[in-house]
């Protein structure tokens, strides 16, 4: 591969089952395992760290917020110390699953509405990058690309991974324009396409604005909610590959 | 010590604290820690465990049924694979704490009523054996003295500790008498600690019909839960030291 | 109608969505809302109740074990006061978004693991039926035919809706064959529909043994997870309507 | 009573215990009961009513945001939709025991940060009014003294009661000083029994910076936790009475 692709699955819950994880793990080389506070649950983490190993993708910890009715997208006002203790509490749950199953943890990435605060506030980026660096500073800390996660994860002395979206525009100052706005998601398979082929090959994206941005692109985040995202997914992993 | 005392502890959850966990700490050796699903959580967790690491006590994870409501003390009819899982997930939650802070887990003891159905029921302690062999071999397994629990992990080939309980009655046939009997716990300090003193010398205790059993005490399990525990506790302590 | 055709729904949790609800409320008399315990939650609770009152159907609450996890399936040892305490919050939560939006309850309904124990708990569907009288004791129960549920609700003084089954199979007690049997489920649509008629009709129904039973129908449960169950529905309604 | 006192309680959880809430119920004349989603399950819920009522007390839901863990004082990013139906739920739910036991609802009160954001953010204040009033136009509801709740209850129609705070001060601009700041919470009680005088009396408060203001004061919030607390509730109440 070109370059990282990864995806959030394990995000079925008792009898709600979410994603088409089975198949979108043919079409990427890392999977950001959700582990039970926004989704997934300790059945759901087993089986999906058991596919993963038989696909033999990279397996990352996929921490969220306390808060499966809202998927861990609704901002909660955790302190830095909640944070730092939420995260290593998750990692370790999934890490159970794979050292019970011979495998290895790669990365973590947190998830949804942590993400996006970490991206931003410095202490809680600080604070997590400790969680993770704490309990082994092998791992990778994948994180918004130029954040204050990334940033916190480089400083502490982890691995980092700038991650980019394949489908998602970005505004001038490198962020990326709110799902609020109209024009947040791309929906052209080929606009896509060229966005992600710029990122990788250049290391650059085109703002909503039209304004050339220097970006990091060590990571690709796919999704596999519908068949569309699936097409796409199989488009990329041709392309990338 | 003569004898392994262990107390079950971390069991705080947010605003609502329970247990004098700094007071019991002084008198036993081995902790067993509340991961989350019945009581504790990610704060709680940490906190006991830089507790614990100082007292340089032997730290257990002390996993539960998902019932914070109920403190893990009401029967849920999981099946051996939600067993197996849920026991994986709560210890690598509590490992990663122990990790993270530069310790070490030392053994595992079910709360509640797993820990009652798992005496019991030899598929359900099958499973919840091996969710701790497959994780670590090395790990102990606490359970009821002589119970189906024992006998799952000593066939699996884990280390097991017998438990049995300071100031709480048997039965002929060497079960507990259960809690909604009258005569199911001693109340009175000399009696606890006449009854402890044979188990440990003689291996053997006295049922409520008067008969002598003989049992297996690996471990004594004391409560810290009001200053009348925390009294005996001490004095145990110091008969046992 | 010929009878009363119900059905449970308002299923889905934040992101998670399960059931045809729409398509399932052109076909049924009344729909059995899942509460918040072990499905649904107060968003989709209000939604749930605009639609059924758009339908002009019955409404009814369906309160469950607090185990969103298991979907209220998985056995839980409440007390006969937990439970009469669980199902009147949980009526109470549904009925204020009915009588906010102008509506009437007309029945109660309780769900999975809970409405088996109380078949066969004379005190636990004695305290259920208790919730339901002290709350309005207007209110019908729904319980499974000539179970002690029914029993206990009839004895309370409450109006009492005897409840079969559309595609599951009896034995020859009367009781379901319970799921963990080949022979459960009826998958031949004509065959449910024979079942169906002669329930109606004749108020009877023939074993798995052959035996020609008994039974009091005055409500029959349809299901709407997937296409075949849709069909079958849509098929039932035009046959009984 | 020269003014109303009111007492937020009924915030156990199952095993968990906290507040002495009988003690208060002498000294008070309304009571804000938790409802289960920060605070209070069905049993906690239903005794608080049954207390309530027979101290002859106003008895106020009380909802809070689904944090159990963080006792509903973390700030957690709502839609006014999900507020809306939060609310009712919860106020739906309580009613349910106070109905079955023959009492009455007389208010509703948002619990800690729903109810701070409920007072500067006036479209989520206007959805909670609107919850409330859609249910029974004959609540009053309960709100930050001044604030977006008390002017959004009052402009859909509702009775609204200004709520002040025995033992916080106040900035210049009527708000509460943030806990995070030294002088937040007034510890003497001299001082605090002062400042209510005036507050019943004159309706005015002293700021931090010495400025007289204006204020409203129907109801003036005290606090249990603890057993100043208690004697401080006390001494106001005989003062008041």
């Amino acid at each position: 591969m070109k370059i990282d692709l990864n995806c959030d699955l394990g995000e079925s819950f008792g009898t709600y089952t979410i994603g088409q994880d089975e198949e979108m793990m043919k079409y990427v080389s890392s999977v950001n395992v959700a582990c039970g506070f926004h989704a997934g649950d300790p059945l759901v983490m087993k089986q999906t760290v058991t596919n993963a190993l038989s696909h033999n993708l990279k397996i990352g910890a996929h921490p969220g917020l306390p808060d499966l009715q809202g998927f861990g997208r609704r901002m909660i006002q955790v302190t830095p110390e909640e944070a730092y203790a939420l995260v290593q509490y998750q990692i370790g749950a999934l890490l159970a699953f794979i050292e019970a199953q011979g495998g290895k943890l790669s990365h973590v990435k947190p998830h949804g509405a942590l993400y996006n605060m970490a991206a931003k506030d410095s202490e809680l980026a600080v604070s997590i990058a400790k969680a993770v660096f704490d309990l082994d500073p092998g791992l990778t800390l994948f994180g918004l690309s130029q954040s204050e996660l990334t940033k916190a994860g480089a400083e502490i002395g982890l691995h980092v991974a700038h991650e980019v979206f394949a489908d998602r525009t970005y505004q001038s100052d490198g962020s990326l324009t709110p799902r609020s706005l109209p024009n947040a998601v791309l929906h052209d398979e080929n606009q896509v396409e060229k966005q992600v082929l710029r990122m990788v090959e250049k290391q650059e994206v085109v703002s909503t604005d039209g304004e050339v941005l220097s970006i990091k692109a060590d990571t690709i985040c796919l999704h596999g909610d519908n068949m569309a995202a699936l097409n796409l997914a199989k488009r990329l992993f041709e392309k990338l590959s």
